[in-house]
């Protein structure tokens, strides 16, 4: 098959949006913004969340669900949050159609009217707090510890697939605890395990933090964050944790009785990664020849493509791909034995590159006398026979390394492109010419921050966790900073 | 605790309503007919989820996702379809909210007016077929097997939680085939799984048949379902598949090339079931001491209470109920320690007997002496002292019992309550004072169906598929009849 792929070096965001479409990840529907996750991006999507949700479960978290519409009034009650969502909601206002008199179609029924309108969640604090007033009474009602699959609706101007969409599938987890320190721990916990999930299994090196003022989610008082770095330099934040404080306790009056018998508001906390995961996967690993998927990750793990002139020849080869698959189905490793005669090898094996399969395995007639197949990695299109005796090992080990191998090329990739500046001058040329993530002085200010942002287009993704105690002057304003922060362009 | 739930002989309707709420299975939300699934309601719908889902996936389907949002004139374009479903569709008009100019939350912007009203979907059969259009050339695309998990709003006067509410969550399949026989194998084949799966899992006996023309799903040509009777004598209707023919493909252009070059148009599928399952479930077992679960979907399928008065007692008890579990676990069998210091064990015994767990053991000081524990079944109440050696046998043993248990007893009252009558009076004096599925003849017109429905509330359920080539006359209107069909008052 001809990939006719654009080179990520042309041009990075055609590059993007091609290989979204043509490994068959997802592609755009008919309603403005909102996409469409086929089948095999879907996957992606499911292994995903089953290992994220095996990681809520383990640390005591359960699965509830809330209703998709939120009462417009619901919004109003904690002011950041009605601020920060308001321009971007989706809202129902009736809910009947009716015949057209011309007799063309349908129209909105003027007499189904809805009272109050109701707006298709774009997150869902609101309503959750709105029902926790009545889980609470006293301390033992506490902690909740609560997380929803769901989709949610932000009605987005620019929409790029998974990366930004009107509409999105997510997970968001709602938490309310006793006391600060409980809520604090817990905001911590989640975007611990997010960066943890991000490492381990999309192999994606991300760097910890918190967001300054400006960029907090709306209606926290804190917010946790991972920033990856994509392979065009710019970053990606791939997961959020917000200490909301008391904030929404307050806006939906949800109050407990402590042990000592007082009255107080409820902590909370939230936190949510989304399909944008999936965007985020395929920026940092990719290649000019499609998908690289870590094999964590991958819906296929091992492609078995056979190689043969005759009918003999390939039943032959057929039997022992059997085999081979089914003894690795016994290991958990997912296979497909790619045995349509519709297609040539060669087309095969551009198409499964395409689709990011970690592992090729090719069997020809002189590999059935042999005894061999031939094995080639994705990630560094490294090519070896390999004696069938034995083979499920050196699968399992080879998948293990290619994991780690794209997993040490992503965050060299980063090392590389972490730049430590100290004059706007040195900021400024990095930016324009290399990006990456710029390690500089800060003097803590928004002003600053909304000024370096009008004038180059760079946010401060984060202020590292790590970051060390240290003297220095704020690049922009020259004023005295302690810390150094992270800036880059970002998607 | 006190259970304080009305008695089923005495109100069935609301000791279902407060059987849901008291077992902290859903509760309604602020907004009209959207119900609040609660952690223990959602987990047994995620064991239904991972059931199912691994049912459709051995038949060859994959999950995808398509847009939450309909537009309009969607809808309209095949047009049974849209009749069904005009009447209740959730209208999104706008994107956007702004500031009131009274400064007092806010309100609509009506400058931000959409082009073409959004319907939230109701059923998605009109988005995936103006998908499979760009999907589907030739025969070699076909068939597409997609399944979807999902969130449908259908905007209902009069709900009851898990039974009918405004959204629920569902699966739906939609598939497309090269030919007629294909399609009706896959409606045929997804009803069988259905009926499988309630019957294996849920332990509900099920009546496959097919829904008269009157009662089929809008836009199809056929309709598949599964009909269980409730403890009330009511039906309810636990899964459909539907034939639709080539109606979509019609209404969206969908052709495709066969192998000898002609062009036709695409056979389709569409089946899906609901958390309306989870309403089946309690109606179908539970009783007036709480719910009753088939340990297949049991979140907990066993709970372990201590029963101590010194602490000594309760650490050497923890000891060995700690050791039960996780050699429990090892068999995949959920356990609950409840080691909770703060409620006695019969306010326990009482909370897992409103909980529906299959069975609970009861260990104490003499227990430990003996080597022995109390094992007690939800479904017969019946108590036996066992040895804790080999007790994971007896345990696992004993689950299967009570799954087979449950079956039985569901299906021995539905031998009970289905009733074969020849004559109308019969008909009316069974639907009035004894309820269940009636097996009637019926001449097969839609008129004497509604003249029925009128008189009596009942429906034809469905004309069974193993229904016997039977002479007859309509129990109504007299005419000849080849076949008796099932009726019965349903939810």
């Amino acid at each position: 098959m001809s990939k006719g792929l654009p080179k990520r070096s042309e041009d990075y965001a055609q590059w993007y949006n091609e290989l979204v479409k043509k490994a068959d990840l997802a592609e755009n529907s008919a309603v403005r913004g909102c996409m469409i996750i086929k089948p095999y991006g879907y996957s992606i999507w499911e292994k995903m969340q089953r290992q994220l949700d095996d990681m809520f479960k383990e640390t005591g978290h359960s699965n509830a669900y809330f209703p998709l519409f939120i009462p417009k009034s619901y919004l109003s009650k904690e002011a950041d949050h009605v601020e920060g969502f308001a321009k971007e909601c989706a809202v129902v206002t009736h809910y009947r159609l009716k015949n057209d008199e011309n007799g063309k179609g349908v129209v909105v029924d003027p007499d189904a009217k809805l009272e109050e309108e109701l707006i298709v969640r774009p997150t869902s604090e609101t309503i959750i707090w709105n029902t926790y007033k009545n889980w609470v009474q006293s301390y033992r009602d506490l902690p909740l510890l609560i997380n929803q699959w769901a989709n949610v609706v932000r009605w987005e101007m620019r929409t790029r697939l998974f990366l930004r969409t009107a509409e999105f599938l997510w997970q968001e987890g709602h938490t309310a605890h006793a006391t600060k320190q409980e809520a604090l721990d817990e905001t911590v916990q989640m975007i611990n395990i997010y960066s943890e999930f991000a490492e381990e299994y999309m192999a994606l090196p991300v760097i910890k933090g918190i967001k300054s003022e400006s960029e907090r989610f709306a209606g926290a008082l804190e917010t946790y964050c991972i920033e990856g770095l994509m392979q065009d330099g710019k970053a990606l934040q791939a997961g959020t944790s917000h200490f909301l404080g008391q904030n929404f306790a307050k806006a939906f009056d949800v109050k407990f009785t402590a042990k000592d018998g007082k009255q107080d508001f409820v902590w909370g906390t939230s936190w949510g990664v989304s399909t944008r995961l999936i965007g985020a996967l395929i920026m940092a690993h990719s290649d000019d020849e499609g998908l690289v998927l870590p094999p964590k990750l991958a819906p296929i793990q091992v492609v078995i493509v056979p190689i043969y002139k005759t009918e003999e020849d390939r039943n032959n080869i057929a039997k022992v791909a059997n085999e081979l698959r089914a003894s690795l189905k016994k290991k958990h490793i997912s296979v497909n034995f790619d045995n349509r005669d519709t297609h040539k090898p060669g087309f095969k094996f551009a198409e499964w590159e395409l689709k990011g399969v970690p592992l090729r395995i090719a069997i020809g007639p002189r590999d059935l006398e042999n005894g061999t197949v031939e094995l080639a990695r994705r990630d560094t299109k490294e090519k070896q026979t390999v004696n069938i005796e034995g083979i499920d090992q050196v699968i399992e080990d080879t998948l293990d390394k290619i994991q780690i191998n794209i997993y040490d090329k992503a965050k060299a990739f980063r090392t590389e492109n972490t730049h430590q500046v100290d004059t706007y001058e040195e900021f400024k040329d990095i930016l324009e010419n290399k990006a990456g993530f710029v390690s500089a002085h800060w003097d803590g200010t928004a002003e600053t921050e909304d000024r370096i942002k009008e004038e180059t287009k760079a946010t401060i993704r984060c202020i590292p966790l790590d970051a060390k105690e240290e003297a220095g002057t704020c690049i922009y304003s020259g004023k005295p900073s302690n810390k150094r922060v992270l800036f880059a362009k970002a998607y």
